[in-house]
């Protein structure tokens, strides 16, 4: 069933005022009175609801569902701005991979320069690629998109974490393949995870002494060296296995 | 170090031969007498290896190298045709995460119908991309892409795999998220596994029934939805985590 993110809380009857969201649901959908979806509200929970009057964008929410497809921790995927429209890919997969949060920075070897113009540009597109990926894959929030202007901002969040991971090709090559697995084995339901990637470059000896002084662990993830916008997807799928299926 | 897979077994002097890696080696890197590369022979092992005679585009093998990223297990991805371009990323990405085959077929749900000029073409494409990402991704074997033009083809090669896995969706809604976890611990080296994922539409239920009487598993790989092209990837990662990290 179609599935759709609606701003505000779960009342009995609800008006969509979103624009793309009453296109989609009333021009591509072609929904009608009667006709059943999902609505999901900004506290996660889903309900069924069915439209009571399609003239005026209204619904009537039938049911809460129980279903609850959110990892047992927040993941945020934090990567040196990569070339071209890799953040595109990254964005659509790593929702539907289970990410809480796609972070994106301008690393020292970043080849591409975006200023703020054409950062909120960019952030703009990616958030919206992020809510479709989330209501296709059902899930009960919707990533945050943010692009940071400047390094120092980003590192300023760092410390709201329970453990940050940088991603780091070297220690793969070194056979350091079990950091990650042991880390994931002391994580607790409800905590923030970040992983920190590079851009195509890498991530600078200037960037991993920063990022680990603010708490960061080197981990490898595989001794295959993967692509910048590869290395997410590995990690997120990492997570959900560990926590999510072998527990 | 620039990496290139090369036909044959490693001799003390080898000759290059095939068009297209000559063209990268001696047009777009410019390799000139001295310089260094590594060489990967059909057996996969990787030698260092200098120039000796650019114009005959001849290389002396320097020494061995023991490096090994390839997974201890060799898993191949079948997917039943999926719409557009979507086997180019499945390919790229599932070489870079460690599969040892690439296959696909025609399932009762593909919407696309390939015949075989078409399939011959697009295998080629596929061998092009899979290739280029093994040589970017280090690997020590170029993954084999096959695309079945009869399902039936596809089927009888099932016997030859150890594990037969079915991403089925249903399974992991159903909160059967395990299963997956449970049988990659009873895995040993070398042991061949195979994912079948179904295309866009899913996995017909006379399908499921056909693999399960091969042998098949159902599997949940987590419990978002995932889109066709995204859940191999998943199951790549998850094989290596579980497997190369989490032992």
């Amino acid at each position: 069933m179609q599935q759709y993110f609606v701003n505000g809380k779960a009342e009995k009857l609800v008006t969509i005022t979103d624009k793309d969201t009453v296109k989609h649901m009333f021009q591509v959908m072609r929904l009608t009175d009667g006709d059943e979806v999902v609505l999901v509200f900004e506290d996660g929970v889903k309900h069924l609801a069915k439209v009571s009057d399609s003239a005026a964008h209204q619904f009537e929410l039938v049911e809460e569902l129980a279903d609850n497809v959110e990892m047992p921790v927040q993941v945020t995927i934090a990567s040196g701005f990569p070339k071209g429209d890799k953040l595109d890919l990254v964005t659509q997969k790593a929702t539907e991979l289970g990410a809480s949060a796609i972070w994106a920075f301008p690393a020292d070897w970043s080849v591409v320069k975006w200023d703020g113009k054409k950062l909120a540009k960019k952030e703009e597109k990616l958030a919206k690629i992020a809510l479709g990926a989330a209501e296709q894959s059902k899930r009960n929030r919707v990533p945050n998109v943010t692009l940071f202007e400047k390094k120092a901002d980003f590192v300023a969040q760092l410390s709201a974490f329970d453990k940050i991971f940088i991603a780091y090709e070297e220690t793969a090559k070194a056979g350091e393949l079990s950091a990650l697995a042991r880390e994931l084995k002391t994580v607790k339901e409800g905590d923030k995870l970040l992983f920190i990637f590079g851009p195509e470059g890498g991530i600078s000896p200037k960037e991993i002494e920063a990022f680990e002084q603010a708490g960061g662990i080197k981990v490898g993830l595989g001794p295959r060296i993967m692509r910048t916008e590869t290395a997410p997807l590995y990690a997120l799928s990492a997570v959900s296995y560990a926590l999510e299926m072998a527990q």
